[in-house]
């Protein structure tokens, strides 16, 4: 009986040995793309776009990213190298298009944003957004978050400072101090890997360790290497729920130019690789890639680091997915 | 009962009220992105790209230019601010994805974009294509010319050469010798406007002129000016069916650098657009733009006026198809 | 007496004979970069940038305007080849750095450049400011706008839309149509020119017109020609107070690649100088140039054209400036 | 008998439809590359490059200009699409490569490219030379120059400046000053066109003026037009020797970006083509096309702008060759 | 007797110290450019470029790859500076330009490559080729290729596929298929190093594999380290002949954006050097450096890297020449 | 009285949180502009740019690094996160503009410097420069170098060369020869790390080694280490007093793109800081970062790489300048 409800439609990517993967309508991995209403009992994994900068202190453009993203998405393949998952075999996975937003007001747009999300939660669907600053995390975790929900955080930045310019509670420096405040995040199960910069102040690491919050700065990362990071954040995420959030800045600039705020002496992409691939087996609830700007690398390089990226993160999703069983 | 029969579904832009134009999977125009098979009754112009250069001699790239145009061409809107058109309110159009091409086999191409275009053509719908290299609009004509089909031709050559390495009979300098030997134009009513630069042989201009093709080289249109090149190419073509075709290398390449043959000393786009808005009234059967070579300008600048000039062209397009009522 | 009360310390670029021009910290023109408190009463005209773009709809970048301006601007020299005028000896002119802004809080913005502009306006202090995009001038018009006041408008398009995503009222496309209903211009003293590009709909140009706007239509400014069109700029503006608001979308995108809202189309450099010199002798009060978004134009070539018609215009307010002798 | 000992080798480009035109080792129109000493007896006009920029104030990188000239060269044909000249036919034209430099030893340039020219200069060759910074134009004149000379000069600038940081006698600016005192120059037979940008003091103009030189401010240049400016230049210049110098910021920068000192409001690449066509038939005893500094402009739209000035130029040298038949 | 017959001419790269780097004609590393039939019988190791791209399947430009890669090459220097290997000492190395191509049929272009290279290796010259697209080394393989030939394979990819869109049997993707099956290669002596990316399908890997191909993904060089990987490829060729074809997207693409298919995650030019120099005293009978595609990277940093590579494996291919004594 | 009040002006970095980080006129890292003159008894350290490439063989554009950098050491902050330190806090540091050079005339602008920083160095400020290429460290060094100063040199070459071009014996090639000839250091306690690259004669690395530097190159960095070379560096400049020159080429290029003559296979950015970091507690008389060419990398990826490794080296002479008690 069971059978008889599921997806009617297969989703797959159209095949490069039918069309060039520099023709076509770019839409995430080559996927289909489907409103969500029409197709969701038949997505398990749902990728979209956040196209909004609007959290921004510094240089614009990551409203911009999704659609490059999904321009240099046509590059990715079925199986992954390493591991032979083959992501859309696992899971059924749909390109659903871009959330609402309003390039001119913030409140309005995590409104926005968060009724989208909620409306996919709602029907057991994972998600996989491609931003957008890294204020998008936010409303994301006000629909799918909980204080059962660790997250593994690849940053240059810790993104818990609390104001700007005195008053501004929303920027892309504070979605996760407002998602700890707001019991959407337990930090406790919150580690965060790659951090690095000048600080403001020699206050500002405080409140995040004062949180409880494992911070693992990028020479610590350094220091352990891919597998020691690997082993302390399964440790710090343990065995429950967990969101993985990667902020392009966690890598060096040269890896990812298209950025925000861009801070020299990061990971390398096979640093991150490496590291996104032993989170294999932890049970995922969602994920995203932020902060790609485009008029920062028209070149595409940034775009196509993401979305390898994005990749990387799909495979363990789609495998969670079919373990976990979301749907059945 | 006709009108029962008619188009169940109405296709129109998706406003940038809604989605902002940065935002979404970019199709042409914004418009709604459908397969042929299914809505080919709904359908009145039909846009598609041809991503392929493999006739291109010089700087590849041209096979990437559908998907810049795209992009670019989510910052289109409704209305003509000169003629005051809405295309989209005269035609039901829609975006029906990319011809099928085989990046490394010409002649294979050639027949699945002919197969493709004919397809739309028995369905008596218009073709609004976006190239490509200008070898595109040989396969085109194939599907949709005829010897009583006229041209009006922007170029900075004349593409009429015959051989290249001595073999090689299709290039994107041959199109429209093959087109004219083909009997898939009338030469006696081909207008080739903006042509220059350097020759080859002394000989090189014989052959067009031989079969009658009215050529208005650069400094002509300078002299004649917007309206007068409008007057003699009305005259060329005539009352019959006629198609345009836009190599954006017509233009001088400060407003499109991304293309495979540049040359200075062309036309500005204002006289260009202006050319173009006095072909109005003429019974078109379709239209294409070529040579976006988005390598060569990664700004994005030369596509934005490439759909510009697709945009202008629709508007002729959908005035036409109103009036001469294919659909009925 | 006046004489000793004049200022003390005058005001001059830094030769290039002694300092090349690409060395120094960047100013606007080389000017020395002063606070406004400490030398009010020695300024006659502040140049001064609002590096913001939080009403922007499409693409950002905005914020980064002045920086690259000034950087650009120290090309600029001390005499006016055609004029023959030298704002340097006629006015006091300074560099007061920029306005207070809030990257990510729109009303905050607005009144912080109003409060900014008002204490310069309050010290019979000429304005030039550098955006920043269009909305900005919303802002600077509550300082020193009022019903007695006209303006010369360049640009693409009106900007006297009404609201965006249904709500939002202030954004860089509704700037002039609250500045008209907050009174702070008379509509019938505004004259438009280069209007162009596709519309939203045809009602798009209905409420400025009735409002008694003089929208000069790029394809007006043709036929027109430079004169013409200054005769009839100065027509509508007559003799009393105007602004003057000169968007670098205006020009055609060759010109001005780094813009928000591109447009092809659109007028020269050349034609625009050719009307800003034709504005010589008007009571002028101030003036902005808008728009520059370096991200999309690293290359700077659209700041040095945004920062020549800074001096054009910076020509014309010097002159004004000693005619109208608003210090004495 | 001599006519017997006349060229053994006739030097043509290689042709397009053999090798492509992107193929291949990048020489000027693909001509063949031969040493001076070898060829001396066979070559007409010689074309080569003065990399060098050490006479620059403000952007260097036109040490860079000949080799991007010689790579965009290759898109050039072999016959004048307008007046039907075949320069490859009329003249024996050869690439002798570069003249000596000393990139940071300016006396020792200047001195080595004398020297270089001077040794063609005897043996009745031709010179079109691609720069290297305007200075480049000082030691061609000493080894071609003379008081009998007269000079068609397009640029922004009249570089007719006397010092730069009090001392410097030799910089970019200054060429025409030192060449009018070294009569090198007949000043009352100098014309300059497209003269325009801020001066630094009110004389600037004067010295030249003085000597008798016709400046054609690019104001004037639109007033007259092509036809009204070649009808003056003509005029000034009369049946004397004339050398042809043509500074790329001539133009507006949006057609020559790469370039050191760009200055807006420029003429187009059709004004300038326009007027070099129009000095076809006077006795020209040499050119040269300057100031291309190939990292402002990596796309080589500058370059290629650049040397379609030298075909054109080419054109006109090599059917005065025939006429003034230099060699017998 | 032979040896005084021996080389009449001996070519050595123009010293920077008569003719700056900048300056000059470019050939492979300021080589003299000789033809094939003048100076056969002088030339040691020839060098040469392949200007085609036919077999690309994605991003086109590789035809572009040899020009851009001769303008770079003249930063090279004479002496290795860990080896201390003095290449142009060791033997006589020359430019002799281009081989013939087709850029429109590829069949044709085969045929010429073979042909071009097969008469240098009949005059017992070592071959060092720069790409072009990886198509190319069939060709030069169908020259200089056989059964006890193995072949040291840099790459992201296998390029064993079989076919592409269903029966295109000659891609970028299919060189060394080809090759094996046409008995160029002896598989079990082929080592591929830093294979990576996704996968089309999980069989990807199996047919190189069954024919015994030494696949080194990227993450075992990793593993392996320079020296393991080094001794892992020794092992693999053992002491007969071995071709080595180095593939630009072996490395990250931030070390070669300019490339056709660029895999992020690849290894380093450190550890591309450090392989390179560990393949010292092999038997090589030829090398490429292929997929410089420079319309990705106008700014020359991936042709840098590839003719850097170039000039490693020179060093190796001039000291094996000299103990192999191929001519005497 | 007033003496012992000493420092009556603080200058600390204007605050993102007050100004945004894009916003304002760019000065280093923020800080006051002030004149030398004005502010001599405040300052601790200086910070100043030397904006002149007169000395650069190969690519130019050192001259624009200075500005460059400014802009975007607008994103530097406070207190570096591994050490802790706060180099505002720690020494009154400011911006003093960039020094007199002249850009045509080598031995000018060398008087020029060298007085500048002599005028500096005599009231006991600790000098922090930005280039201009390398040869600046020379008359930097003759105002603060003496027998007794030994320097830390981060390189890809080592500027020790003699000549150039037979004649010229001041270049970016030849400043520390130079220095060591004059005894403005102790070649004993100089140390080279990052050597590389080809060289022109096997002679060239014996004159520095003969002199008793001690050279590490880039192989011996990597088989040392980070602490390892650091450990090397100590042992070679011991106790006494030191200089640090960083050239940004002894990154690899993809790090530094923005450069004269990019040399690949360098050190990381994270290499580079950890080896800074490592001479924390020398005795520092101060220090350089040289050799960013703006147009090679107008992203600014380069300049923000220099201005890290300055803010770097800002914390070690803060440090430094306080525990060393310059001022009392």
């Amino acid at each position: 009986m069971a059978a008889m409800e599921r997806p009617s439609r297969r989703f797959r990517p159209v095949s490069g040995n039918v069309l060039p993967r520099f023709a076509g309508i770019p839409t995430f991995m080559r996927l289909p793309h489907v409103n969500l209403e029409d197709a969701a009992d038949d997505i398990d994994i749902a990728l979209f776009g956040i196209p909004w900068d609007g959290g921004t202190t510094n240089r614009p453009g990551a409203r911009h990213g999704p659609r490059q993203m999904r321009d240099l998405s046509t590059l990715m393949r079925n199986v992954h190298h390493v591991s032979g998952l083959q992501p859309f075999e696992l899971a059924n996975c749909a390109d659903i298009g871009d959330t609402p937003v309003n390039p001119i007001d913030l409140e309005d747009t995590l409104a926005r944003v968060e009724r989208f999300v909620g409306e996919i939660h709602a029907k057991n669907i994972t998600t996989l957004a491609a931003g957008g600053d890294h204020l998008v995390s936010l409303p994301i975790l006000r629909a799918i978050g909980g204080d059962d929900v660790g997250m593994v955080h690849f940053d240059a930045h810790t993104d818990t400072w609390d104001r700007y310019f005195g008053e501004s509670r929303y920027t892309h420096g504070t979605p996760f101090r407002r998602a700890i405040e707001e019991k959407l995040l337990d930090p406790k199960r919150i580690v965060q890997i790659g951090i690095r910069g000048g600080l403001y102040t020699p206050e500002d690491k405080e409140w995040g360790l004062a949180q409880g919050i494992r911070v693992i700065e990028i020479e610590e990362v350094f220091d352990l290497g891919v597998e020691g990071v690997v082993r302390e954040a399964r440790r710090v995420v343990g065995n429950g729920r967990v969101y993985v959030s990667f902020d392009v800045d966690a890598l060096d600039p040269v890896y990812a130019p298209g950025t925000g705020t861009p801070e020299i002496g990061g990971m390398t992409t096979v640093q991150a690789q490496g590291m996104i691939r032993g989170l294999r087996g932890l049970d995922l609830v969602g994920a995203d890639v932020v902060e790609v700007a485009p008029p920062f690398d028209p070149s595409g390089n940034t775009a196509l680091v993401a979305v390898t990226m994005m990749f990387e993160l799909l495979c363990l999703l789609a495998e969670c997915h079919g373990r976990f069983s979301k749907k059945s």
